[in-house]
């Protein structure tokens, strides 16, 4: 099967096999990089830019590794020297990337939409690796592997999701994929910091952590963003922990054998207790980083096939 | 023909043969970039130093792409971090690099004659990426390498270069450029902002935008650079678009086909209006993007040929 | 002969063929990187993480250069766009670059102690690039070099080491390595920037310069580090090259042969003056930035050379 879209925006739009397709891809990644040398070349002679209009040190160097494992020139945009300082719009950027002949361009911007605005200007595959509330769809991809491989399908599933459920794109795409694949998505967050439209999304609301939490297989705790706290009326870290943290109490009210999942950097002792993250069996959060990289890897590697000539995706 | 300079710092000194030369080997790389796999091995095993002690997120990429597209180990080092901070001479910077053996130094610095002084104490090429307001040699190179692809030769063409002269390197290298290809350079901008020496530069100062516009082949406008200005009595950025900005009554001023050029970044609405920016018939600013890295892979390519000891070059 | 450790943390605890044995295989990359191509390809595959928490150009520079030399994947993280800043613990900064499956960790960090906590958490080996106060490893080792190459031999040689020795990481791993392969060490300078425990580092501190530099075949001049003085009373600058600097007068009591050394970057005129830092006959400063890429190449092969699976080192 070719996967039929040009550039990678969001979950949103992606049929199940589309998604499915993507995760099946990168389980040879998964493969390659526990070998002692971890290369491919299939990317040889393409030009991968990152540019990142909003820091981000993991989601960066995740990207960075997947293109330079697959062989490609990496360049990395960095918005904090970059011309949109001098008053740039984001179109003459896009257009200026274009120009260099990107093959791929990945992009994270802190406004919702702007990833979308560059891809209509390129003509190479743009993956969006956040932007603004919106979507981040390699995160859900790698979220969703994750989980496949441990506890063997997506589907059936009930998943909690527990946070700042307001600002997280995290959230937004984790709600599609994961209800998209046949899981029961529960979301909890303060009221405050609950969007309206979560049913839209594939995501039950529910009143409390414990109604979410109740006999789930996964519990995916989301990282409380006090930079984009704005007028929001929200608890202090310790009252958050209180009524949303993961500790055990809360965490006994999921199946025993539920996987614990955080998107990181995480606040230890606000979001999750450390013993929780820490531990082996029950903890899924080294795992996801390790997902990130091949996820990354399959995304390069497909958005890339037409442009490469490889055979049925002419 | 071999390429005599060891180093390449301004388009002054160069003779008509060598600019001619250096646009001619730039060809081939433009064919190589428009393919879609774009990788030369020549610069394999070489080491090329992108030394940025100002930022500049469009050139850095550019000279980047171009060392990596030709296989060489490419290391940006950016000033904000360096020890240029804890009070290291700019000359022992030098040194460091050139003690590290580097096959080639790129280097873009605040102050003119910054670059010369590093040449004088290395042993590999030096490539000026622009300092101060002196020279930005392969920015002119580029620009003589679009019209040359676009009105298929230089000698004979009228160009006009409008905007702030007095701080542009942009300016200074294409006056010295086109003239010594044999265009007639005509040059306007606001009076405070004309240095004294256009002559001697191989331009015609214009007495208004509209002298220098008319019957003008190419139209090349310049950035207003805020961030430069001190002291200078200069135009608020209203009054700036109405005497200097490109217009569509100004631009009629010019030959039907003038070809409408920028280096970016653009000030949209100040010094060029939108819809001129974005006329594909007219505007040459994405093609100036694309020969950008063809120009810096021809210049990166002609100045290690000595020590890679291609024939006749030793 | 395997390097039996897993890890370069500090020089204490090497063994004095051990660091004769990274020494010696040093001298291949001199070689090489002379050349006028300089790469190998044994790290191909390998990904390799320069992680730096605190800003060092040169370090950085050397570490990168030396990995993409040797056909590693390099990637750095700058902490300053790091997830350090949103509260991330250094520990989970370790894990997560664990989880990328990093094949060597580069590691420079502002306080004493942190390189190790990450080498604690981490399945490959990981290089100290500097800690706090603590130990800057490949420093020492090539200042090590640097000697042997121009003396012949360490053992017998009589070092001085002048200057802010309190906060001198590179202070401390140089009197642990040299007095190690045999040297005898002698420290000065101003007595509040003296630790206590110079002996215990195999040191022997003077009472003032003159004692340290008398007879001396090598001069080690460090980094006055304003930036880390924090309520010592220190000289002024003009009081501080008087009384510690390298000047003329008080290089005569050095031996006539002796070789001088500064770890860059240098504060010329303060402690050491110009004409001395640029006399080839005695100054090695630029052989240390040279043996230092040439240094971290060796230690970089040999401690990744268990996971290649390089016989003799399963």
């Amino acid at each position: 099967m070719a996967f039929p879209h040009r550039h990678l925006l969001g979950i949103a739009g992606l049929q199940p096999w589309e998604i499915e397709f993507l995760l099946d891809e990168a389980e040879q990644w998964v493969d390659l990089n526990r070998q002692a040398t971890k290369h491919d070349d299939r990317l040889a002679g393409l030009t991968l830019i990152n540019a990142f209009f909003e820091n981000s040190t993991r989601t960066l160097l995740s990207f960075e590794i997947a293109g330079k494992r697959l062989g490609a020139d990496v360049v990395n945009m960095h918005a904090a020297q970059s011309s949109v300082k001098k008053g740039e719009t984001l179109i003459d950027t896009a257009v200026t990337l274009n120009s260099m002949r990107a093959d791929a361009i990945v992009i994270r911007h802190g406004s919702s939409g702007a990833v979308q605005l560059i891809a209509d200007k390129v003509g190479c595959p743009v993956l969006n690796a956040g932007d603004g509330t919106h979507e981040h769809p390699t995160q859900a991809l790698l979220d969703s592997l994750t989980i496949r491989r441990r506890k063997g399908q997506i589907a059936g599933l009930r998943v909690a999701i527990c946070g700042d459920i307001l600002h997280s794109r995290v959230a937004r795409s984790n709600m599609i994929c994961l209800s998209t694949l046949g899981a029961d998505v529960r979301v909890a967050g303060p009221p405050a910091l609950m969007p309206p439209a979560v049913e839209s999304m594939g995501g039950t609301p529910c009143r409390n952590f414990a109604e979410a939490l109740e006999g789930a297989d996964v519990v995916m705790m989301l990282r409380l963003q006090n930079e984009r706290m704005q007028g929001q009326f929200i608890p202090s870290p310790r009252e958050f922990r209180h009524l949303y943290g993961l500790t055990d109490a809360k965490l006994a009210l999921a199946k025993p054998d539920a996987l614990v999942m955080h998107p990181g950097p995480m606040n230890r002792g606000i979001e999750i207790d450390s013993h929780i993250a820490d531990n082996v069996q029950r903890s899924a959060i080294t795992d996801q980083v390790e997902m990130g990289v091949a996820m990354r890897m399959a995304c390069l590697d497909v958005l890339t096939r037409r442009r490469r000539g490889v055979e049925g995706w002419a």
